[in-house]
């Protein structure tokens, strides 16, 4: 009964994440029913920021320039580089303001029962920008999910013939807890009390 | 440090129902990080909709016409007409094949603590169509919600001086239920053994 772009819009919309077809559905008739000009106003912003939101070319976090101020920002600390899962979790980070060395944003975590392998989240990108030496030490800011201590184990293994100290956030996240949804003091002590893994 | 348009995405997103600021940045950075040229497909599905697809000139539900092709199907029944509050009725109506008369889509509920009365419900163009004494029967599907039974009553009230049947949908509708996730079996228990309100 509905009309075809009525069923490609409700397509479209279950794109986004943890969006069912009865949600999708239901947003559909929201934005048909009761939101005709904010509708035009979302399209219009989720073309204008794929067009000019996209990965920084050093650390893949977003940005609208080539390279991000974070990584531009010549009074930060270019010898930590802090390895997270998303552009959230820098987010968070920066929000927390414990931190003032530079990131490298990987594309998620590794996940081999998805196919989601090393060069799909990025590492090699990562143990490229490390080979030439400037970077002193990784501290690695994967979530405290079992994927995100798999990806921080993985990433120590990769790591361990480099000239470079390799910490993890402390406990102070909570098991089982997303980067991105962790207040900024438990964000700061988990940051403060890092352990070094690789030195006795 | 999001910029600007990331920002704006993120506002516009909580433009869709049950979607606060944690979901809407949860759902740009899936856009932006994972679904890119998904994006822009949502983007012009939307702004698609918006251009084609509007309400229907009688009955009010959303069509890509200028009158519905359930108005214009002149082998429905044109002397039933069934109220309810959202297009997403008419669809669980349809499909579950117990109704051949025609529809009228308010738009949602009665409630006055919103400022929403029976101006913005759309029941003065409802009354104006029952004018012409075509109808003979009219059939109140209102959701069984407390909003839904009492825009019901308010219809039974407003139409008391016609020269019309007006029947509510049975209880076979689960007490608190909205109409659109009831099964088609419920649906079709609830229309056929529908209640006259103002005949003894
Ligand atoms: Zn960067
Ligand atoms: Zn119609």
């Amino acid at each position: 009964m509905y009309s075809d772009r009525f069923s490609f819009l409700v397509q479209k919309l279950r794109l986004l994440p943890s969006v069912g077809s009865k949600s999708a559905q239901r947003m559909a008739l929201h934005l048909l029913m009761r939101q005709r000009v904010g509708a035009l106003e979302l399209a219009q912003a989720i073309t204008d920021a794929v067009e000019h939101i996209h990965e920084c070319s050093v650390c893949h976090s977003l940005t609208e320039l080539d390279v991000c101020e974070i990584c531009l920002d010549t009074e930060r600390d270019q010898q930590v580089l802090c390895v997270v899962e998303s552009p959230a979790d820098v987010f968070a980070i920066e929000h927390s303001g414990s931190f003032k060395g530079r990131y490298h944003v990987l594309h998620g975590h590794l996940s081999p029962l998805d196919g989601i392998g090393p060069e799909e989240v990025g590492i090699p990108h990562l143990l490229q920008r490390l080979s030439d030496g400037q970077i002193q030490e990784i501290i690695l800011a994967t979530n405290a999910t079992v994927e995100g201590q798999a990806t921080a184990h993985y990433l120590v293994e990769a790591c361990r013939q480099l000239p470079v100290r390799i910490s993890r956030i402390a406990q102070g996240v909570p098991q089982g807890g997303e980067l991105e949804y962790v207040d900024s003091h438990t964000l700061h002590q988990a940051l403060t009390h890092r352990l070094m893994l690789n030195q006795d």
